[in-house]
């Protein structure tokens, strides 16, 4: 299992997302703004795996708290959550762990339990939250590989992988399903710019397990489509809509245009916690835009003129439409996705956590 | 003018585009055999470009021959030739302007030309081809000025500009011509992974010329259509088939088939060197595949894990469906341009040279 986020006594240990596969370098958190720093620039990133940071950030922060009234120690933890709500605005794993872990503050304090006992229901409320994402990922796997191909092709768009979540992955714990199922599968990993997080993460792990991975630029995938290389099509996702509507990593939606083009199945991997049925629709996700300067610059290389205009969006909306289906714990949902997806939530409600 | 190409008393003299923007270096090419490197190793690039530095190739290297006869001096020429041929395969104005030169030397020879009048009809018929490159692209731009919107958000994929021809460029000539003609026009970049000639050479050509250019990544185009930011997409091309399909840098297939998608007309312009009419269909086009290493490394920084697997085809081929116009210096051809495009050379073999 890659050590995508563990908790070590008082500290969160994340491996830097920012230096692989050059360097395996952690950082370790002491503290919720450290957290909240962590999943800013970056760190860490991917949406399950930023929603089980948050919820280490809040209950780590918590832990070190001074306070012994449980007004001062509410006080606090509303301002712990607010530091780590504003890091990153379009993952919507990042809201849902703040509400579950503010969901079990609530319940410990209607119960009367003392800072302490708060403290330790905290902790185990992240525990859940990160041993819960790493069980979603493998039941997406089970279910996404039942759709993968006997002969799999399959294209995938930046890193959906064990380290976008606490282990495993949603996009690629559906590509290890099918390995382990058995089926023949051969990976092509968008290198997903401006992070790259598809040639340094995505072809890094799947190395590292022995799949065979191609890394092409993300210009290639009409190409490689056109020439019939690919017959399955496989991404994660950072918020669906109550329409089905998807946003992920910038450059998804135009892989699912030129899915369809190509007849090409486009299939999404996500947990529940990433389905957001307050938003209505893709149009309502907002989407983050982050510094010129992940595009001007790779590394120490300045690839851009000094001063250059620069439009650096983090993440786009694929309209459900183009969406064969969405892969999740619960199983695979399919369009209409306003019906479908809202009972997957009823389902979801009724079953004890 | 941007010195893309000139030549200097004995000598060629090319701004290395590999360096750009961050240094204005120049390579002083003394003889083929480096004219031939310059042309591989893509100190200059673009189907023009080639064109015009394969002509100077030649002529450098036959002026330096130090033979007497003409039977020793035609099998120099020959070899020169084939080295300069042997450089990129995908472009056809290499092939083309190989071929004029040879036409030339045939010419002088059958006229029973001395050595010398066949070294200076060389270096003329080379000038002929650089000159008449730049009128080309003037021509293009006054054409293709006229079917960009009057308020254009222009999209372009790589470098067709000054760069990639002799001087003003294919693509980037119908934009100056817009410009000229007084229209409002703001431009969008596509960065062109893995050699980044658009955020590298379009957007410093552009920014010279005090053009508004903003620079975004390959997979942001489909988003930026997506938002309504582009009408009207233009790139050059490295090799036009019979029937319209057309070979041009690797993504340009990808952002026609999005430009059908969002209804925004998609044209190529190119000289009618450019134009292959004994490749009667894209499939048969040759499509160079690159090393690796331009994929795995940005300047010094390794951006994928060590031993990955790379795909790096430098072209792809847009078929003629997806394009809405063909802009040469001869006027814009449109579907079906098995018929448009065999007019447009019975026009030209009518007008002398």
């Amino acid at each position: 299992m890659l050590p995508t986020i563990a908790r070590e006594g008082d500290v969160v240990v994340m491996i830097d997302q920012r230096k692989l596969p050059a360097q395996e370098v952690y950082v370790r958190c002491k503290t919720a703004p450290q957290v909240a720093r962590a999943i800013k620039s970056m760190v860490i990133r991917g949406a399950p795996a930023i929603g089980v940071a948050a919820a280490w950030g809040i209950a780590l922060g918590m832990r070190r708290s001074a306070a012994t009234g449980t007004q001062k120690f509410a006080a606090e933890f509303q301002k712990t959550c607010d530091l780590i709500a504003a890091t990153r605005p379009t993952a919507v794993n990042l809201f849902w762990a703040i509400e579950r872990m503010k969901q079990s503050f609530g319940t410990g304090a209607q119960a009367g339990e003392s800072v302490d006992q708060i403290k330790d229901r905290l902790d185990r409320e992240a525990q859940m939250i990160h041993d819960e994402d790493v069980a979603s990922c493998r039941a997406m796997g089970a279910f996404g590989a039942d759709v993968v191909p006997e002969d799999a092709r399959i294209l995938t768009h930046c890193n959906a992988g064990a380290l976008a979540t606490a282990g495993y992955g949603t996009a690629l714990g559906v590509i290890r399903g099918a390995v382990e199922k058995g089926k023949r599968v051969a990976v092509f990993a968008d290198e997903t710019r401006p992070f790259l997080q598809g040639a340094r993460l995505t072809a890094w792990e799947l190395m590292r397990d022995g799949i065979d991975t191609t890394i092409i630029t993300d210009n290639m995938s009409a190409s490689l489509m056109a020439q019939a290389k690919v017959n399955f099509v496989v991404v994660g996702a950072d918020r669906i809509a109550a329409n089905g509507d998807t946003a992920n990593k910038i450059g998804t939606y135009g892989v699912a245009v030129l899915a369809r083009e190509h007849n090409i199945p486009f299939y999404v991997a996500a947990p529940l916690s990433t389905i957001d049925l307050r938003t209505l629709e893709g149009s309502h996700i907002p989407i983050e835009e982050r510094n010129a300067r992940e595009v001007t610059h790779v590394g120490s290389s300045q690839v851009a003129p000094t001063g250059a205009k620069v439009w650096n969006p983090a993440f786009d909306v694929t309209p459900h439409r183009f969406i064969a289906g969405i892969i999740t714990e619960r199983g695979i949902f399919r369009a209409p996705y306003t019906e479908s997806l809202k009972q997957a939530f009823e389902t979801e409600t009724a079953t004890p956590r």
